[in-house]
């Protein structure tokens, strides 16, 4: 028995899905089931890669929805609106739903799953995070078993690129960016990547599944990779670190599990860290659960062709169900959204976390003594304070801290700006 | 509703399966509707980590598999008999299963998988590779739409962590062994760790899986690691190689992608590849398709708690589909297994792979030119002929080659080991 799709969208994603399934050899068996019946583009003109009978393809994205004889509908537009309206248009029509767009489900995935349920269809979203490398359907369904205390991801392909081209040429961001749009690893408009914006989509969603409740996409807290300086990198390097723009979701593993850190921004990891060696545009994911430990999942994190594969096994996996069910199915728990209240966030300020500062000072003896008082009068005990180099007349010192409570770290770079030997504080990290 | 297990076997990932379902707060809330109804174990006396009450421990495993009121039989007792039987009598009785047992897999899957389908019941068996690391359920589900090319895993603890120990202490097989025995990494009798043997049972299913074909084990070409000494290690870092256990299976990605390559072997892994800092008890299986170019999952490859979390995953798995199934459900064709045909596998000799060779010999000026002109009549291309030092009177030459067929390298080897200037070839091993 054959299944139709209804795909809303024939861009590079759009594109690979589509050969995918106009070209089965050789994959899975179950994509012979499987027939391309709408495709909704915005325009009929334009050059295609792939090729579809007369009348498949229409700039009607609502006749696509409303197809009687569509089964799944693909959207693949990006963006949040028309993408929005047109998924709930499709549940409304009892239409399971297949999404890349981690936009409209970080921020809308409250209102979509409510209406999938009562609808008693799915709404998968595998390509949403990390491109080709499963780790929606591992976390829905392979670590339940765990209580998980942290998911930590590199999920964000543009700004990998970047640091590792920094790290690797002695580069400052600016150049890098300038070269990485030149070879279309970053967009004209390169904001929701190097401010951390898709990243933070993204972990809202991981945090979602791993930690079992809905997650407010506003409550992560953010920062791009705009701030990292060439000087950083090489300090951390000599310190034994890389500095990674990490999506970090932490929970307490325990009953109170629901308590959460949310978090995107430039981190410090060890050389020795398994998110240490993710370079380039790859992604990786890090969860760790009791009893499981940890389980890293790596992979391409963008490209047409791995996201086409994340999407089309979300197909194979809704095909799969429908060819297999008899009437009176519900819906599976562990494949649909059963959350029902949304989690609470720790804000930034009290969160633990290591710190790494420079200081650029004029009057070198004194103000380390300063400094040290400084953070130990607000509990910020230090873990190294080094010497590193000289920029002109001034001194540059690096500090790196022990585990803080980030309010109190705050408080004392407040009072440390005011010190008369401290000439700038050109960058304050965090150390995984 | 609240679903009935069968655990057969209360070992180490017996008991830590029953500690995940026991304790279900703060985990997936499908747990609260799994209970243990009867456990059947060898001895009522020994003492347990877990508590049961009265009348749930058995010794009657047959009564566990034939009780009418258990929904999913949990095979933990490893060994191929009675495992093998009790797993069969579970499906002859319409009872879903979930095991960890590779060895019983591996060989008695075709039979298994037969009866399974007719009887309409699921076999799972998350954690029969790689421990706590989801990989089976990505194979079925995730990765489907791929035209798979390889699977390559580091799948076997016990060796990995003594390759892992002679690198980084300098020290022979033996003694690594004898230390790792007395820690608990290796058995009494390392035969299935060390000769590759456990690796090849794993690796068969993952080709199954990733190549959608039945697989003879025995079809599995195995090399253990007992012949690897601290002196091929330290050449092989000095040429930039680690040497890693490797099970391989290698398909052509195309239309006969069922003609696979299928291998256990020691490699020397660039120490730039992914897998090659893989350490320690660590697992990692490298999947590579057509078009999502390489994905990796790491994590803990055996232990308590990983296996236990595999164990529990599966179980939740039948658990959601049994809650949300109406009458008349086939089986979910991604979950079970639809292979009807044996995959071909190319034998050992037409192989392609890259070689490294050591050689002792007695008079180095001649005898460059003598290997060079056995392995040239052979069309084996070298890629680095290194006089690497000296072991008395005798040069010691490493030889590395280009990708050739084995078949032709060995005839080569065996014209090599007759030449009057070769004392010994004290090791051969293969280079990713």
């Amino acid at each position: 028995m054959a299944f139709k799709i209804g795909l809303l969208g024939l861009g590079t994603v759009g594109t690979g899905t589509a050969q995918i399934i106009l070209d089965p050899a050789g994959r899975n068996p179950l994509l012979q089931d499987i027939t391309i019946h709408k495709v909704g583009v915005r325009s009929l003109d334009k050059p295609r890669q792939v090729q579809f009978l007369p009348g498949i393809m229409t700039t009607d994205l609502e006749a696509v929805v409303n197809d009687p004889d569509i089964d799944i509908v693909v959207e693949l537009l990006g963006g949040l609106e028309p993408a929005r309206s047109l998924i709930l248009q499709a549940i409304s029509q009892k239409k399971h739903v297949v999404t890349a767009n981690k936009a409209v489900i970080a921020r809308y995935g409250d209102e979509i799953y409510e209406a999938a349920n009562q609808a008693g269809v799915y709404v998968l979203l595998e390509a949403a995070v990390g491109g080709g490398i499963p780790i929606i359907k591992p976390l829905k369904q392979s670590l339940g078993a765990n209580r998980i205390t942290s998911i930590i991801g590199i999920i964000n392909g543009t700004t990998n690129y970047i640091l590792t081209q920094m790290t690797t040429e002695g580069a400052d961001f600016g150049e890098v960016l300038a070269e990485a749009q030149k070879l279309g690893y970053a967009e004209a408009d390169p904001t929701a990547d190097v401010d951390g914006l898709d990243a933070a989509d993204k972990i809202a969603i991981l945090a979602s599944l791993g930690f079992g409740g809905r997650v407010k996409r506003e409550d992560v807290y953010c920062e791009g990779i705009r701030k990292v300086s060439a000087a950083d990198i090489t300090y951390a390097d000599r310190l034994g670190f890389v500095i990674k723009l990490l999506a970090i979701a932490k929970g307490t593993g325990g009953e109170a599990s629901d308590r959460l850190q949310l978090r995107v921004h430039p981190t410090l990891v060890s050389k020795t860290h398994p998110l240490a060696s993710i370079n380039g545009v790859y992604n990786a994911v890090l969860v760790e659960g009791n009893p499981l430990g940890q389980v890293m999942f790596y992979g391409p994190g963008a490209g047409a062709g791995p996201t086409a594969s994340a999407v089309v096994s979300d197909i194979m996996n809704i095909v799969a169900i429908l060819q297999s069910s008899g009437p009176n199915n519900g819906l599976d728990p562990l494949l649909s959204c059963v959350h029902q209240h949304f989690c609470q966030i720790t804000p930034i300020e009290q969160i633990e976390t290591r710190f790494y500062a420079r200081f650029l000072t004029k009057d070198l003896p004194g103000v380390i003594g300063h400094l040290g008082t400084a953070f130990g009068d607000h509990q910020v005990s230090l873990e190294s304070v080094v010497q590193i180099g000289f920029q002109g007349e001034q001194a540059e010192i690096v500090v790196v801290t022990h585990n803080v409570c980030e309010g109190n770290f705050r408080t004392a770079l407040d009072e440390i700006r005011n010190l008369e030997a401290i000439a700038d504080i050109p960058s304050i990290l965090r150390v995984l």
